[in-house]
């Protein structure tokens, strides 16, 4: 025929799963959303309908739940590297699994000035996120890990600027020395290496960094603060090779108070829906190893 | 015809108002959505088209944003107010007006420990509400004031059980003695002052009490713990008539691991979606004052 | 303490019920989201912890599931009346209950000009609605039902101005003669009688007279429209005694493309999301009769 | 330092147009969300803050409504090849250009059998969508197109099996003969040519015979239906090299209903969220030329 299968992968995705510590009067809660794939050569079920090499979709389900009282739950990248190792080193058909988390951050309520033992309220803030690759077995396995988080809404109301851009016949906007700039961050990193490292501290660190440049740089662009908010990362941390960012542009407009005999110095804005602007950038080692499929993305694919 | 106008009420709703405080070097954020509805005797518009006393949304809108200047935005409920008042003492056919507030809160973010003066990230818990109906003008003006939130999403791992239940053929629950209770609480407290009522305190002291009943009360079921959190607040504030909640049991069902060979006591849960248990109570003063038209909502009606 | 319970129901939210007829090889689909709430002397299980008289709401879950087998579930009014009677004659404690739900479309694929027996897509336009409310048993029953549809997105690109309205400082709005008018419409309507009442053939009729009228009348404004749409139901229906409408304006605004030297005769807009008008009314026969507790939602409400 | 930029891509997202035809009394609408990028060489503005090589992306957001009016907007593929040609074409700096976008489908509304001339319903069912990527001027320029469809939800009652599936120590899953499948379908396929293809015919050829074979094939697997679907669309158009899709398995489980004493062979379903199965896979013809940049999205990357 000359019609062939291409690229595919199958899984669960979106498994809710609360883990709670509960081994002291003190809990610890994890609460994630989990998505798992697995790849291989699945060509029969596609051109037979031959399950036989097909691992179902609601045994990964079943593993993935399992695995947060087998393997335990605390740190996402850890878990979802043994996850993805099961199935690659434990399901015969499978050459390689995709694992990807979300993380919802709870605080714990304080009451009288005491952090209350077993009672959250969601954070509601950033969404942390994981993806864990694993091809291979043996001494042929290769891993590749990213962290990130993504919602982060951040707003500064000055030290902000657009000015001295590139006109046509088509441009009317005029440029301004002072603005809100605001986004709603999403940051992805890759590490280069999957064991000795501690995932809370460095993701607590990076995030620290994003934040700390955000606030701190005079901007001329959005563009130049994911610049240098990515540099600043790859600066702190040898063992991240590359952080891509996804910055909508939330733009914040000054609203004419003039028809009413108001000034508007940068006071009262409309925080608008759409259109916004959208900058995508990735700040690299230019050492950096190959990526292979850490970019290979599973839910949110196509 | 025997047909004819009943209830109606129009307006601008949505209006997402960013304020920024900005006299000195340390900015102040407020971020709200404004939504606004003028009641009165529009009838001519709907039978016969004759806008002559319909004042447009369009204007509604200029006056949300521009009493955030003129007015201010500090307190929601004070803003709400202003807005409320000015429609029906201003605008001749408005005879009653009802502002409702969304108010989204955001946080410093902390550098180096020195809180920063200008950058905020979105704090994504939950959602201030308030309402404010006024109707009339002069001696014979009538307030309402509703405060509130909703979103609040909290849970605790222990400290709740529930047993005991009516059973009929269609009953297979078993009971439990020890489960993870969890919901997203929509709460709204109607205040009978309008003045002199210090709004920060009072929502932050409200919140507090709300968490503390909700992690400390043993619970016997969902309904016993917005009864106490209810009944508590009242007892707070003399000038809180009743408290409304809506509380969907966000369902935390026990992952079953036996089938692997594994125990569960309590550690492993599957949050589900829907559908879910959703529990509506009221807790009120026996001399609670006629609520008047304070519930009666415009956005979220019908 | 003089501190009370006031209202309250609680009950089982959001069952997605999908019901196959398939006694022939021409398979039917019913596609709905249930939500049942009981209401009666709950009070012991708020001040107590008492669940003696409380049915939970798994319980009410298995039974809206039962039904669908039952009873069946062809028309979602007779549906869940049967439900709600269920609930108040069969369940000791239950003196009223309370039925929403939410019917979503499909239709049959079309192969060569022939419907599939059981293949269906998703329609996705309007969702159809209804409430039932039962309360009392024997010769003291009564009962109300509603129906509705939500989300139904309809525009119209001429035949429409909105012209003569009033002004004040705050109104900057031009008048015009020919605006796109677009809502995505809710309505609701309420019964008089709860037999003999051809359930399909009524939601068809009231949809078709709500699309002519929108259509064919010269709007002065979407008040005029949304009272012509009342009128005429109610004239069409004598069992129906009142229509309620939310409806918001979904703006779409000329795009200024004047600066780049292009005319713009009502031809291409803006569709924008927030803020919008919204109005809100209902037409009502003057001689109907009372409501009872027929708008008292459950889910929505607070 | 070894740190460099990476790929990076900024335009302008979600641009709501409305394009409306009224040159006879019989008008026509088109209702689109355009995103476009660009890509070049921006390094001064992430580097430096240097804007003077970038065309605002208020810029691109007037180009895409101005276009159209001067270009029209009757096909997405048309419309969008001629907007991401004039941005690399005529702006200097660009390199390449994408432009994506989302259709939404409306239905007149028909009147005693007729269709109503400026009157519509949002039909609410498939989003069609479509990509255009342009590189280079002249002689030099690329182009590629995909089109697409997404949210297209489909269920069979009968005709799907799934059995002989792999199983472990974590597999519980029973086989079954009958079941229901249904699925939210996403699907985008690439075409060789741009010019000389009917694009309204083709889209409406492909979503026929996808729903034709997801209708007609007795299913062994999900997997298998995608294949046979994708076989046969590029079987009937030889210009399309490659589709792809992303087909989440929306689950309905049969209730079970044997502790209330009755039998559910196949007739009440319960639709569940999440998690939920997700198949993706790519049918793609041997000789398919190389997809260069086809694929690299801009919207829903990172």
């Amino acid at each position: 025929m000359g019609i062939v299968l291409g690229t595919n992968q199958y899984g669960k995705a979106e498994n809710r799963i609360v883990r709670i510590y509960r081994d002291t009067p003190r809990h610890e809660i994890r609460d994630v959303n989990v998505s798992t794939a697995l790849r291989g050569d699945f060509a029969p079920a596609y051109t037979h309908g031959d399950q036989s090499d097909v691992l179902p979709t609601d045994t990964q389900k079943h593993t993935a739940y399992a695995y947060a009282k087998e393997k335990g739950l605390l740190s996402i990248e850890d878990y979802g590297l043994a996850l993805a190792r099961h199935f690659v080193e434990d399901v015969e058909p499978v050459q390689g699994a995709r694992v990807e988390i979300e993380e919802f951050a709870w605080e714990r309520v304080v009451i009288d000035g005491v952090e209350h033992d077993h009672t959250w309220t969601r954070k509601g803030s950033e969404v942390r996120t994981a993806s864990v690759t694993v091809e291979g077995t043996g001494d042929d396995q290769q891993v590749w890990i990213t962290g990130g988080l993504k919602e982060m809404v951040i707003l500064k109301s000055t030290g902000s600027e657009f000015t001295g851009f590139l006109t046509d016949p088509y441009t009317t906007l005029a440029p301004t020395n002072d603005r809100v700039m605001a986004t709603s961050l999403t940051a992805k990193w890759r590490f280069t290496e999957s064991t000795e490292i501690d995932w809370e501290a460095t993701y607590a660190g990076i995030k620290q960094i994003l934040v700390r440049h955000f606030a701190e740089l005079h901007s001329l662009a959005l563009q130049q603060t994911l610049h240098e908010m990515g540099r600043a990362v790859l600066e702190a941390y040898g063992f991240i090779a590359e952080i891509r960012f996804s910055a909508p542009n939330k733009h914040h407009f000054v609203y004419d108070l003039s028809p009413f005999g108001l000034d508007n110095p940068g006071e009262v804005f409309h925080a608008d829906d759409r259109p916004y602007g959208l900058i995508q950038a990735t700040v690299i080692r230019d050492d950096a190893p190959d990526a292979g499929p850490a970019w290979y993305a599973y839910t949110g694919l196509v």
